[in-house]
């Protein structure tokens, strides 16, 4: 399973993915489910996928490789706008899985989707989520995260406390937070957290960190969060005595 | 949908299910999913139901109806534990299936699923989730809680905090969050909450309480978690500045 959260800011985005592969042939290699395209100093763009790990390398290796080559069709370099980029993932999605779903259906569920977030300059940073069917939404000041994979674990707490006007380092905390509740409920989404803080402009997403459990912010958050809400819990009033307690 | 929620203590039990009933046909009632047996000295029996409503009412009023009929099949009277309460409940859950499979499948899914709680005198207070298949599973003081329905949401607040030796209080308060988180990420979850807080040998359910938004503790017990909730992760520290926050 996967767990990949995308959060669309005034200041920028803060995109975080798990490592965990599952059980299986593929699971003697750790995955990196939040993909990079080739630097260029007019866009940064980074593709999280969940789903069928084949579909999503097929997808996310064919647009790396053609990164520039001038295909039309598949050349990110060349988008004009990240909803063009959205429409060409989407598309490559459709024609990967069109490809190999007859031969791979016997044998589990060839489906992806994918998180695509980045700039291209002359735009405000922007996020998308691919779904399945290679159709795409958008992130909103309304609606500003989207996520994929085992999302329900870790969507309470961005549902109270995201707020539209967070900073990165406060959105960077609450999607920790929600990587926290997810891994302790879900033992098929597991640390390294691959973690991008971009600030819009920057045009890089070089400050990648991969986030283990011998980090010390890690720990030092998950230790303090789980104190706290221990706290806060012993905290609350009782029921009524009228209820039986 | 629907969210059920059973919590398996040394004090008893806490019973917890929503109310809010599919958009349908069905929707202009008030959907009870917390069903009470009739009274009995010896014993006490409720089941809790998420699935396909005229399957859940159907397995549900025919158990009622039989209860203390002498019919051994199906009657929750005579029952001699509660491991056989469970096991019948399972049985009328495949027989109803079997009867309207056929006809309803055409029209959506026939399944259903339960949590069954009690007491028959003799042995402690027992927690059963009886599967769509008829089979069952118990809570025990290791995997005290079980959950029906839309069950990931409200999740993690307990696999956090619901300790083995909690009281009756410091369960139904959990319990109440996890529904709270719950109402937060899932429109289709909804009050009021039927809450029953039985304590071991008390052999009634009577004080089932029905938590509406207007209950006072219900909205105190809410506004408490969100003020705290919200001071807790803005007290948390933030990101390395390494990180590019």
């Amino acid at each position: 399973m996967t767990y990949c959260l995308g959060i669309l800011l005034k200041d920028g985005l803060v995109l975080a993915s798990d490592s965990r592969s599952n059980a299986g042939v593929d699971q003697v290699v750790r995955v990196s489910k939040l993909n990079l395209m080739p630097q260029a100093p007019d866009r940064v763009i980074s593709i999280q996928s969940s789903g069928n790990l084949a579909t999503t390398q097929a997808v996310v290796t064919t647009l790396h490789e053609a990164f520039g080559s001038g295909e039309v069709a598949h050349d990110l370099r060349h988008a004009r706008t990240m909803f063009e980029v959205a429409g060409i993932v989407g598309a490559q999605l459709r024609a990967t899985v069109a490809a190999d779903a007859d031969f791979v259906t016997p044998y589990g569920d060839p489906s992806a989707s994918f998180l695509v977030g980045g700039q291209i300059e002359g735009e405000p940073p922007r996020l998308f989520q691919v779904y399945a069917a290679g159709n795409f939404v958008e992130a909103s000041a309304r609606s500003p995260f989207l996520q994929i994979g085992e999302t329900k674990y870790g969507k309470p707490i961005l549902d109270r406390l995201l707020a539209p006007g967070a900073s990165l380092a406060q959105a960077a905390t609450l999607a920790l937070i929600s990587f926290d509740a997810t891994i302790r409920s879900n033992l098929s989404v597991g640390p390294p957290i691959d973690l991008v803080l971009y600030r819009a402009g920057g045009f890089s997403m070089d400050n990648l960190v991969t986030v283990d459990d011998a980090d010390p912010y890690w720990q030092a958050l998950r230790r303090t969060y789980a104190e706290g809400l221990s706290a806060l819990i012993a905290s609350l009033p009782p029921p009524p005595e009228t209820w039986g307690a």
